[in-house]
């Protein structure tokens, strides 16, 4: 086994957001050897705080100290060509969802379109995160820890807004009615800078008429791309065709006689319009969120799951295409708010850079701890029933809205 | 043991009741032989249907029947006298929620004040329903079954509001934005005629701001009684006085450092005061729901229990005093709204009689089932946050009174 | 709009299993008029009832009552062309996953491969259930309700197993260590016939080491196939390789530093090997649930997932080739128990004919809801821990061949 | 306000506990300053750290920080005396769960009977931890911060048991079939050094089974004291009457018909007999886990609580009579293991010294994590069915005395 031997630092918040004891842990579970060489810590809630550590150990513990943050002396990135189509080489690098950078000819380059649980190819001499699934014989594919170098993300002392503020714990037990002003403060500042903000919508938003809030938003400019799955869509045309979703009906929330064969109609009509947007231009269908999108030319993205019925037309029945089609989106957003959705909220949450502030709202607290809990200050989990927050959240909205205008 | 036969006869909406087919079931369960001597089924909705049946079986057959509605032949009802205090006698007649009556003298006379589980006691020939605990020796119990006759609930074919449309289903995917106007509607109605609206709070509507809605039910005129526990009442208070509940900050949810002492304090506070009506007639409390129950002349019960911290003076530490205290109001009620509380949720909805509309809102499926549960057309589960619902339901109820002044 | 008038007949434990009681709401719900012309009452647990009742209405209503198990008079099937690939004739039938006959040329054909929300087309003159997906232009598919007949499932008033007396409640307050029992002796019963039982696997079964009782089944003889996910594969192969399950130790249950990418290397390896079965074959996996399968010549199905990393090379990343997949095996199916697997669960519960004994264990209950309320009395749901439960299983199981063998 | 300069000490394992970032952090958060005098961190697992600090700032920081573990300079305690009965001095100092010291006559004097959210009284020079409640004017009550030491629990590198390497994260996703050895190994160490362990149970064990298990935990001498509710003790004694649990049998879970007065007849038999002691020795009561403890001379409490029926004489209704007689046990504890216990659970939670291993097994998440939530190293959650655990249990415990007699 080698050893390594190097002088690492440390800047910025590292005692409040952990990272010095993180670090030391790390070098002591890896069982590693240090001495403090210095440390100056901040004295007040806007110093940054240094510290300089001579490190001994394997080159495993030294690629764990980079994902911390610690800098470490400049190496040059090293590469590996894949020996097969989808097959990697062994010493393969992992990525975070945080900022990453490859040291190359000189220069430190980031890395483009990063993600979790993926790997870096070096295209032309760029570096680019790539899912193990694309990965082609021959890609030169970024190997052990040398000359990668990841920003990790630092808690300041005094939060701007409630990403900032909320605590890693996931309760019921939090003022949830100043969180959807707080939320809507936010997504009115994304909106007036032109942000993108995607919507990843589950089934219990038509059950529970939090549509119509989901329409107002798309026709007030809150959401710039939606994804949802073949359950929501069929639910989203059936309530257009038959004011019910799954034959349950929406106003009584009774379960109509013969009702599952709407949803089964529903997907049939769409067949025959030949997909939702030929749909909607027929006149075929007349609302719902999904009319609101092609009549905003919002692009929705509909994964398939092994449930479906139908499915509808519009739909990726390939996991790995539809990952894929979502993938196009996810490196623009500027927020995503995940309601009701399990499969395709815990989905995308795995594709999103650490720099997307993510909100996940499930009355279901297993959902929103899977969501919150990825090593990141951006998340907010909000435990509530996003389809009575919905309306109060376009409420909170068009208030501000309103404001602006006075 | 002994077989009895009898003509039993039924009557009103037993087919979609479902009444005859368990009528039948329940016999042929216990044992017994029947043969239909009539059976006239109602054509239309209104229309009612008529049974008659020779039964055979055991006298606690027949004691099922009469819990299902059945009309038996009249018979004196009987009695025993406790043997000691707290002692029933062996024979007892345990009680159900539906409206009850004995025939004695050559009358039926509704048993006052019932409730479920408990026994009947003729007192100066008055049937009264009275707990186990409070039977004093020498009291005239109800035994058997002969002489005693229950109203079962009958489900009306055209349900006239939400309690009537309600399956027994409780789930999350409901039209809960529906539900809600019509929640409001109901409450309305009691409101106009001078009904009695019992609230029981549990402690997540002080943690997540729903107490600011309750405050104005309170003031607009919805709230007749309120049940609580310690918990609640601490918060409640501890928010007045220093802007927390149990140390966690009610604008941005952080936990305050040294923050669960705030509410040992507002516990001593209120000790000071000499209770909570004199903390607000001296002015050390002013704001919150019970401040507003106290301006406002509304009852309230905080029942005590084996978590509680302090306890508030006001706290009935015993809790059959704290029951008893709490049955005062709940023969008066027309609705009792439940709001994320387990426990005393449960407890005041063990004493409900059936025809009190009884509401359950909790995120929780397990609390609403349970208080759902409870064989009658009166309850209303909603699995949804009852901190976002209770906003949701002010504006509602002042859409109303607006409509009606306008 | 038509009306028909129509003799029709009940049969069977009418009454206990509320199949008259539903037809008479039926008849009232969707507006159709009824007189009682016979009504025979079984007086005893064994005996049958017999109703005859003459019905006016329309063809919705006819139909609705044909699902019931109503008879009524044969009228030979009607069919109609599907008009394109995958578009089906407008009034076509949808199915129940109850036995399902069709009236051709004289006869009742019974419906091939039934499941349900699907249709039924003839095929050289034999009635097949089909997804909506697979239909062709000019397939012979099934409209109207007229000459289609369903065999409702009836309760016996005496139930012989668990799935007879259990009732649609689902709640974890249930006599578990009881029903373990049961459960065992009703997989000996399916063993002891050469009978087929289907596990499908989600991933908490690897993370709480339930895998190893799963293996013993294996190798009892007691799995004849296995549907599972991406996540439990690639787990159950990181198992194997590094002691892990997702970077978790699977002794102490910490999250190893740099944990996560033992997941990618698994998936790696697998992609190195050219697949499961090869990964078994030339040794590089050496045990798990995923081995003894191979070993034992068990199909297992691994359907994607839009959550799914890698892929493995084995999972079908194409939603509905894997239920297709999964469709082979449905039908041979004796018993299927499906434990800690919300997607794969519920897809697999659709797919279920009624005659299929289900067992679905969760440590949630809203799986365990959804997958037990299909109108069937053939399942059983269990709200406990599957990888407790899954030890006590085996142990039950060796108990009983030990028996046997004595 | 007052501003305070002192010079702190931390020692122990200050980085990998947290504990010296969490003292910076309180500083600043608390608006004070300090400079790093001196710091020495430990090399390998086994060596301590050493820090000193200077810091500037409120009473009210050297209160906290005092609570982190910091070694302050040492003061004299101070008292004040209670105005009133129930009514405390306005600046008490409110206790933690750990261990904690006052300084007084030039010693640190150990507070007996420490247990957090209560008040310090000096009691003939001994200072005494003591609930609110029982306050009586002119006590001897602490107040501010000075003289009062606490012990913070520290993290060890190196986990000797699973107390040790349980992280904070509660999940179902647990290796949990090796977490039952780990605790059964526990357990026998307890029992071997003849140790105290309180077993506190909720009515789900009587419903699943898990009973039986916990009678053989009795025999074996797992069990030092019982801490239960009404609820759990009348099933107790139902089941040994009736064979059913609020009319549920027992062997098949299926309610049977009259069977809730089976509930109240078992309250009744025991007031008959004159409380449960009276009823096993007049051979009333034969089994069960009641039984099984007063054959065996163990103690128990029953809680009373708003929901109970009844309830038993032997039920305390006072919920404060109720805590101090827990209390009389709880501080003899070694081990405190909490099944399916929402109500009882969490109120001895609150009382119980950090120094007591806790083990809180629910197929609830909410209650594991807020059991586990308490600020020590000494709690093990467990997300999985009390039910089947318990005879897995009882079966590693007969492996593990089985191994010590071979």
């Amino acid at each position: 086994m080698t050893t390594i031997t190097e002088e690492i630092e440390l800047k910025g918040h590292i005692i409040d957001s952990l990272i010095l004891p993180k670090v030391l842990d790390t070098i002591m579970d890896m069982k590693g050897g240090f001495e403090i060489l210095q440390l100056d810590v901040g004295k007040t809630k806007t110093d940054a705080s240094y510290c300089k550590i001579a490190v001994k150990g394997s080159p495993e513990l030294f690629d764990e100290l980079e994902k911390l943050g610690a800098l470490l002396p400049r190496k040059e990135v090293r590469t590996e060509e894949a020996p097969k189509d989808g097959v990697l080489p062994d010493n393969f690098y992992g990525t975070t969802h945080h900022p990453t950078f490859v040291y190359q000819g000189g220069k430190w380059k980031e890395v483009t379109d990063i993600e979790m649980d993926c790997i870096i190819v070096l295209e032309n001499g760029s570096p680019v995160c790539r899912r193990q699934g694309l990965v082609k014989r021959g890609d030169k594919v970024v190997v052990g820890f040398e000359g990668v170098k990841v920003e990790a993300p630092q808690r300041s002392r005094s939060p701007v807004d409630i990403f900032g503020f909320m605590s890693s714990e996931v309760s019921p037990e939090k003022p949830i009615n100043n969180y959807i002003k707080d939320l809507a403060r936010e997504m009115k500042k994304i909106k007036d800078r032109n942000g993108f903000i995607i919507h990843v919508v589950g089934t219990a938003i038509a059950h529970t008429g939090g549509d119509r809030a989901l329409q107002e938003l798309v026709r007030m400019g809150y959401m710039q791309a939606l994804f949802t799955g073949n359950g929501f869509s069929v639910m989203d045309i059936e309530k257009q065709l038959f004011g019910t979703t799954l034959g349950m009906d929406e106003k009584t929330g009774r379960v109509l006689k013969r009702g599952y064969k709407s949803h089964l109609i529903a997907i049939n009509e769409i067949h025959k319009a030949g997909g939702i947007r030929n749909a909607v231009n027929t006149g075929v269908l007349k609302g719902g969120v999904l009319y609101e999108c092609v009549k905003h030319d919002i692009p929705f993205v509909i994964g398939g799951s092994l449930r479906d019925d139908g499915p509808l037309p519009d739909t990726i029945t390939d996991v790995m295409r539809a990952q894929d089609e979502m993938r196009k989106y996810v490196q623009k957003a500027d927020m995503c708010i995940i309601y009701a959705s399990m499969l395709h909220g815990i989905a995308v949450g795995n594709m999103l850079p650490s720099k997307v502030k993510t909100v996940a709202i499930d009355i279901n607290p297993y959902v929103v701890t899977r969501l919150q809990d990825r090593g990141t200050t951006q998340a907010l989990g909000l435990v509530t029933d996003p389809a009575v927050l919905l309306p109060a959240l376009v409420l909170e909205l068009k208030k501000l809205e309103g404001e602006n205008k006075g």
